[in-house]
C-alpha cells in the first residue's frame, strides 16, 4: 500500500438551491477540484461518487455513470463507482478512492460526495432520510432521525449529566464558525437563548439542534502522494482511514451513548496514522444534531466518555479551542446534502492544512480528522489527514 | 497487485418470492457461500454489496450496513459497503471486492448482490428500473428501457439485417437452459412461436424478450489466490476484471448498436487476463432484452459487428454449441433481480469451471466470461474467470 495525497478541492455553496441542478452541482465541484489540481480530465483512471439516495430524492441511479457524464467524461468511459452508505456516502467514496489509489491500481482519482435533498415536497425529505435507518424495526413505525437522536439525547443527559445548554452550545458554536464560511448554508450566529427557544422537534432537541435539509457537492482529487507536489505546493496526505458498521437498529446495541462503529472506524485511523486523539489540531465531526457531536468528541477520544458535554462548556472546541471541532460550521450550519458531507469535511480539513481558510483558521493546524457518520451510527468512516 | 480467488458461492432461488424477505435472502445466499468456502465470520475483512435501488424497491438505503447487520455480523463492526451501477450494480462490488483483496487490503471478502422487486405494485418496478436512463432526457419524456432496447432493436435489424426470429430465438435457447437450471425463476421450455405470438411489449420485443422483474440474492467468497487450496479443491481465479462507462442518454452515442462501455471493459479484462475472445469457453452475458444478448456476443468480440444474429442461427451459443452463453437461462429464464444479477453470472461461470452444473455442464470449460451491463449501457463489468 502506497501513501495518498490530496491535491485538489472543489466545494459548491450549501443551501436551498433552487436554481442549480443536481448535474450542476456535481460539475461544478468536480470542475473546481480539477482546477485547483491542475490535472486534465484525460488523466482520470476513475471516479468515485458518494450519494445516500439520488434514487428518491431526483429519481436517478446509475449515479456514478451520471456524473462521468454530467462532467464531460463520457468520451473517456473512465470506470465510475457510486457508493452508498446513507449519509457516510461521501466518506466511503473518499475512503474507496483512496484504497484504489494506495493499491496501486490508480493514479489519479477523482472523488465526489452530492445530494439534491430540496426538489422534493411535504415529507418526502423527512421519509426518505429515514430509509437510513432500519426500516423494519424503526421507520416503519414512525420513528424518524429527530426521534431516534431524541431518545439518544435523553439518554446521554441522565446517564452523564449533559445538560440542555451544552446541547444547545454545539448550534451556537457552529453557526459562529459556518458565518465565517462562505459556503455555508446558514451565515450567521444565533445565541443560546434563540436555540433553546426555537420549536421543539423532538424533545429535547429543538428546531436549531438540527442539521437542515440542503443540496450542494464537494471534490477532491488524489494521487500516489510521492507524485503530489508536480501538481500543487500544498498537498495533503491521507494518512490513516477507518470504517466499521453496527446494527442497523438502535435498540439492538449494547449502550445507545456510545457508537462503536464510531470507536471502531477511529481506531482503525488511528492505529494506520500512527497517531493518537492527542495528535489532532482540527476536526470535522459527523454533527448532524448537537447531541451527535457530543458523542463523536467522546467516541473519538478526544475527552472522556459522558464528558462531551464539559467540553463545550470548557470552549475546548471553538476556533480558538485546544481542539477546534467543525471549523466550517459542521453540518448544522453549514448544511447537510447528506452524500456531499464526508467530502465536504474534507474539504474542510484540507484548507485548513493548506492554510487558506482566512477568517476561521486554526493555527499551526497540520493533523486534522473527518469523522462521516451514517445514520444513528450503523456506518461510520474516519480520516486522518496531515500537511506534507 | 495479488491474484485473487474465489472460493465459495452461493445463491438463492429467483423469482417471486413474496414468502421471503430482503433480509432473508441477503442472509441465505451469504451463508451459502460462507458455508461453502468453510470460513468464519470473524475472518471477513470486508462485505461488499450490489444493490440498485432498495431505497425505491423496499424503502430501505443504508444498505451496506443491513447486509451485515442481516447477517449476523454487526458485533464484529465489519466495513461494509454498498455499491450501485443499476443493473450492474452486482458486477460492480465484486469488481470493488477484488480490488480490496488484490491491492494486499482484504484477506477475505464477501460479494453479495441482491434486489427484491416484487413488492412493489402497479408500473413502480418499471418506474424505478427507469431510474437507470438518463432521467432529464429519456425518462421524464417516459421512456423506458423495453421502449430504449426496441428502438435498437429496430435499428440493428435495419444495419445489419438481424431478423424476428433470431431475437426469439436467444429467448428459445436461455428458456432451455434455464429449464435445466434448479434456481431459476421459469423452468420451461418455450417453442419460437410462442414468443414471436408473446403480446408485444414495444415493437419488435414481445413479453418473451423481456427479462422479468425478480428477487433474488447471489454471494461469493474472495481470497488471495495463494491462500485459496487452504479452504478448497476447487477455486476459480479471477484473472480480468474490467470497467467502463459511457454516455447516460442513447441519443448521444455515435452508434446504438454498440455499446463502448462493453467495448471497452472488455478490452481492460482480456488484457489483464492475457486471453482473447476465443479462449473463452462459457460465457454469461447481461441479456436483460433478447437484442442485448446479440450485441454483447458481438461487443464482447465473440462475433464480428452485426453478426450476432447469424451466431444464433448456428447454434454457437446453444449449451453444446462452440461457446455457449447464458446457462444459467440468462436474465431471460434464470431471472433479473437487478442487483444480483452480475454475482450471479459469476456464481453460474465458477459452478462451470467447478464441473458442477450437471445437466447444463459444458464440457472441459476452463476458462469463462461473465459481462454485467447497466442500463442501456452506460455502465459496463467485465471478469474473466479460469479454473486453478
Amino acid at each position: 500500500m502506497r501513501d495518498v495525497a490530496i491535491i485538489g478541492i472543489g466545494i459548491t455553496k450549501f443551501g436551498e438551491l433552487w436554481d442549480k441542478s443536481f448535474r450542476q452541482l456535481i460539475a461544478e465541484a468536480g470542475s473546481k477540484a480539477i482546477i485547483d489540481a491542475g490535472i486534465e480530465g484525460k488523466e482520470i483512471d476513475a471516479i468515485y461518487v458518494g450519494s445516500m439516495s439520488a434514487g428518491r430524492f431526483i429519481g436517478q441511479e446509475h449515479v456514478g455513470a451520471l456524473v462521468a457524464d454530467s462532467s464531460g467524461f463520457a468520451h473517456l468511459h473512465i470506470p465510475a463507482i457510486r457508493v452508498e452508505s446513507a449519509c457516510a456516502s461521501g466518506g466511503l467514496a473518499l475512503r474507496q478512492g483512496y484504497l484504489s489509489v494506495a493499491s496501486g491500481m490508480n493514479d489519479i482519482v477523482v472523488v465526489g460526495g452530492i445530494e439534491k435533498m430540496s426538489d422534493v415536497g411535504g415529507t418526502a425529505a423527512t421519509e426518505t432520510l429515514a430509509t437510513a435507518a432500519d426500516q423494519e424495526w424503526e421507520a416503519f413505525f414512525g420513528a424518524t432521525f429527530p426521534g431516534i437522536y431524541a431518545m439518544i439525547a435523553t439518554k446521554h443527559m441522565h446517564d452523564y449529566g449533559t445538560t440542555r445548554e451544552q446541547l444547545a452550545q454545539v448550534a451556537v458554536k457552529n453557526h459562529a464558525n459556518g458565518a465565517l464560511n462562505p459556503n455555508a448554508q446558514f451565515r450567521r450566529e444565533i445565541s443560546l437563548d434563540t436555540v433553546i427557544k426555537a420549536p421543539p422537534v423532538a424533545q429535547p432537541l429543538g428546531l436549531l439542534d438540527c442539521s437542515p435539509v440542503s443540496d450542494g457537492a464537494a471534490s477532491l482529487i488524489l494521487c500516489p502522494a510521492e507524485k503530489a507536489k508536480k501538481y500543487t505546493d500544498k498537498p495533503v496526505k491521507i494518512i490513516g482511514s477507518g470504517q466499521a458498521s453496527d446494527t442497523l437498529a438502535l435498540h439492538a446495541r449494547d449502550s445507545i451513548c456510545t457508537f462503536n462503529s464510531t470507536v471502531y472506524a477511529a481506531r482503525m485511523a488511528y492505529k494506520q496514522a500512527k497517531k493518537t486523539p492527542k495528535d489532532i489540531d482540527v476536526a470535522e465531526v459527523h454533527d448532524c444534531f448537537t447531541i451527535a457531536e457530543i458523542i463523536a468528541i467522546e467516541d473519538l477520544g478526544f475527552v472522556e466518555k459522558g464528558e462531551g458535554g464539559k467540553a463545550i462548556d470548557n470552549n475546548i472546541t471553538t476556533l480558538d479551542g485546544s481542539l477546534p471541532v467543525n471549523t466550517s460550521g459542521g453540518l448544522k450550519a453549514k448544511g447537510h446534502p447528506v452524500g456531499a458531507t464526508g467530502v465536504a469535511q474534507v474539504v474542510e480539513i484540507v484548507t485548513q492544512l493548506r492554510g487558506e481558510a482566512e477568517k476561521r483558521q486554526v493555527k499551526d493546524a497540520t493533523i486534522g480528522l473527518a469523522h462521516n457518520v451514517g445514520g444513528c451510527g450503523a456506518s461510520c468512516i474516519v480520516h486522518i489527514l496531515e500537511a506534507m
